[in-house]
Order: structure tokens, then C-alpha cells, then sequence
């Protein structure tokens, strides 16, 4: 079995509405020393292959479903469990 | 300056509709080897603290905005940058 973790963040300079929402309630909550808040997506898939035809798989999945390339980065690790 | 990263997930036996949703969608475009998805939080809060009022700045931020105790866990790191 394999377990892939996957972070999808917002691209700098790509409008964050829900951090930037998160940043006005905590001020609003008196927490005055924050600087910035980012958030993002945080994928576990669980996936019955190799470990070499699951990374190869997962990059398709990542494509094809979880990522807009115009607006986002991601990070991908993919293990044995 | 703080970094403090906190990933929010639901709970063991907590419904998580947008991984089911993701996964029914996996199964759509032919990916017949996923056994589960999970979607969670993942938060990254920069703030101007010393590290050990930070780590209690962001357990206050965590229990007040973050996490609701009833459906979430989560975990946290807390690191000077």
C-alpha cells in the first residue's frame, strides 16, 4: 500500500481570500502580531501499487484533478506503508 | 520572526464529504486502485513572537478559529525563520 501526501498552495502573488479572511478575524480577535496567514490544500491518497507506477500515477492524478497550474504549487511525497 | 504550520484533519470516523467526492471523481477517470482520500487544512501563520509565546499564540488561534475539538484533530510546528 501507498500512502501520498499532497499540499496544494496558492502561487505567490495569487489572491489568498480564505488566509487573508483568516488574518482579519484574528485581528479582530486582538492577536495583533501576525503577519500573514496561508491556506492551504492537504491531500493523503491512499493508493494499492509500486512505489514506482503510484508516483507516476499520482503526478497524473495531481494533473488532472487537484492542481490549476496558473494558480498553484504543490509538494508531493509519495511512501511505502 | 515565527512560522507556525498546522494541518487540521477530521477526526477518525468524521464524514469527509470532499474526499469521498475526489475519490468517486478518481473513479470516473479510470484510477481503479485508490483505497481513500482525505482533504484537510493545512494553515501557515507568520508571526513576530519569541518562540515560546508563539507556541502559546497559536494554541489560543488554534482553539478560538481552527479546529472545532467535536470533528477535528490536528498538529502543529512552531520554527524561527
Amino acid at each position: 500500500m501507498l500512502k501520498a501526501t499532497v499540499i496544494v498552495r496558492y502561487k505567490e502573488g495569487v489572491d489568498d481570500p480564505e488566509g487573508k479572511s483568516i488574518k482579519h478575524s484574528l485581528e479582530l480577535l486582538n492577536f495583533k502580531d501576525i503577519s500573514e496567514v496561508k491556506v492551504s490544500k492537504y491531500y493523503e491518497i491512499y493508493l494499492k501499487k509500486t512505489l514506482e507506477e503510484g508516483k507516476k500515477e499520482i503526478e497524473e492524478i495531481i494533473k488532472k484533478l487537484l492542481v490549476n497550474p496558473v494558480i498553484h504549487d504543490y509538494e508531493v511525497r509519495v511512501e511505502e506503508i
